[in-house]
């Protein structure tokens, strides 16, 4: 296995973007990565999506979109893992260039959810929960949830004011983010007032969905002269894929499997992560990924958000540019901005939310409710 | 990069099993795969699969069936390049063992097809097309190809009959394999009277739909002592996605340049293919994949059938188990399905069909109408 490096990256904002479609959203982004690195190409294309097949009626969509970007007769493939498809798709073109297959790899995080009206997207979401035991319910993704954000709250005697300042970093830090779907600062008050979604998740507990797409050029590490972001850590692991199957429905095994691994691969442990850009989809999830990873013990999650250790000062900076919750959540495209998030961060891009002198960011995407998790951790060399 | 080698195979019968889901299918064949290892679970399962998510309402495949099948905590991911994604999620697990990231990878093809109806099947195939541009107009997939035979008639002056040899091998080879869908001999008479389902494309001369699952175990070659199949050659390339765009509608550019590729990776030329699973979705498809892969000049891939050289005792044996013709085309699991194939040819389990003392194999899959490529070369280790 050879060290790969991250050589560009490329995004678009997040938004509803009624005026583009998946594969211009998705060039938007591939075209940015490559203008960056000077280059027209890649021996191959990584695309991570979840939801074409049923929204935009379209599959093959590693091949439509190489297509589109003129990468004609390169290797294509799409990789799917729910809302984990993202950094799936990231690990696997890795894998292809530390392998030595290929010399590079353009990798395209992409998602249109907009073409269909809300009732549909549910639906769509809801293919990501086991279709015959969750699904067959009429279980949302939301619903699913908000059962193990009641459990937990339960179990550890938690309210729900408790997970405010996990919406309020993400949507305080998105301010600064160009690209982030929603600008807009909230408060300890607008986050208990807000609409209620599936009790007790309410729309500021939620993600929201959006269309967008994010792009990294994967190149050898031995191919960039000088400083480069490497690829440290990386690794993916599985649970469940039914929430009530769970041993332990209130702890992410495959978030701690994975993020174990990757942790061994980087030779760092949690003290040594300067920035986190963890899957926030529903404010549960930021504390059950910071259990997960070591930065908490069990059920003491919302801590690090009550004590201000998770702002871009605090100990455990999350959600610098605003996480799922406020840069927003194109299911398919997240993994990727995880990523190139951390990017900005390492090369010291993030204006008023940098984490000062970050040298080392992990990003983690999760796909259905926790049941694919990919953990990767990247390294800035200077 | 480190040789890998295959260390089991596993397939289901590809037919209409009503009686059974899509994992149950994917679980058959992959507990098939493991137990003739000796083995209960793999570091990592690759699905490959295409309509799950319009069929079965069921998105993150990969985890789902490694759920299913007791594999808790394996990395799971699911491929999809259309009717290319067989062999797409086969590289992925390849590419993965090969770079070192894991040690062995279970590789499953699937799908589950008959659980719509006929008409929302079509629909769902057509998702491998353009969208915008070929299924908007209501191109179904049948008519693609179909436009493209009747262009290849007119060119180089081929009349239908021409194409039965293609039919009649697959029909007579799959008599000879349990797990085919079809076990009945056709004659040319036969073909010439079948059902028009898109002139000149009549129902003999396309594949059929089906049910299925197929599954190989992967490992570092050096991890098996004495005789093996190495797998010698992979390569993956596409073409534009839709037929129009083309330079040349009649020539498989994405089957050419992965062929090339796979050919140098293995050392070796055309000549010394013992048998070749390809990819015959539509009689005309096996001609040009013949063309592309050098066994025949420019038009003349028919003259091969029509000479008595493609059946088991030919030059160049072709669908020796059924191909998609007669064993079936599920269409996920096809490319699995296909190295199964090679894989029982270079072990000598064919029986009547069995091509002496073959020793190379290959297998070419594609995606949509010639857009997605991958071929692989195996060879046996004696």
């Amino acid at each position: 296995m050879r060290p790969v490096a991250i050589l560009s990256i490329g995004q678009t904002k997040v938004d509803e973007h009624w005026e583009k479609s998946l594969k211009e959203l998705a060039g938007e982004a591939a075209f940015a990565a490559l203008a960056a690195a000077g280059r027209d190409r890649a021996d191959a294309l990584f695309v991570g999506n979840m939801l074409s097949p049923l929204i935009s009626g379209q599959n093959q969509l590693g091949t439509f979109i190489s297509d589109w970007i003129g990468m004609w007769g390169a290797e294509a493939v799409k990789i799917e893992a729910a809302c984990g498809s993202g950094a799936a798709a990231f690990r696997a073109g890795l894998t292809a260039v530390s392998s030595g297959e290929i010399e590079s790899a353009l990798v395209v995080g992409v998602e249109k959810m907009t073409d269909k009206a809300g009732h549909d997207v549910t639906a769509a979401l809801a293919t990501a929960a086991d279709a015959d035991n969750e699904g067959e319910q009429g279980v949302s993704f939301v619903g699913l949830n908000a059962l193990v954000m009641r459990r937990y709250m339960h179990e550890f005697g938690w309210k729900h004011a408790d997970f405010a300042p996990f919406s309020i970093n993400a949507h305080a830090n998105a301010m600064h983010n160009p690209n982030a779907r929603l600008h807009q600062a909230i408060t300890v008050e607008q986050f208990e007032k807000a609409s209620m979604v599936a009790s007790p998740i309410n729309l500021l507990d939620a993600s929201p969905i959006g269309d967008g797409a994010a792009a990294v050029l994967l190149v050898p590490a031995e191919r960039i002269a000088g400083p480069k972001i490497l690829v440290a850590g990386s690794a993916a692991a599985t649970d469940t894929l039914a929430v009530h199957s769970r041993r332990d429905p209130l702890f992410l095994s495959a978030a701690y499997a994975s993020v174990k691994k990757a942790y061994e691969q980087a030779g760092v442990s949690p003290e040594d992560i300067d920035v986190f850009e963890l899957h926030d989809a529903f404010s549960i999830m930021s504390a059950l990924s910071l259990e997960a990873c070591g930065f908490a013990e069990r059920g003491q999650g919302v801590r690090l958000g009550l004590e201000g250790q998770i702002n871009p000062k605090g100990r455990v900076p999350v959600c610098t540019r605003g996480g799922l919750k406020a840069r927003g959540h194109p299911v398919g495209a997240t993994g990727v901005y995880q990523i190139v998030e951390v990017v900005q961060q390492l090369r010291g891009e993030c204006g008023p939310t940098q984490v000062e002198g970050a040298r080392i960011g992990m990003a983690q995407n999760i796909g259905g409710s926790g049941a694919t998790i990919l953990t990767h951790i990247l390294r800035a060399v200077v």
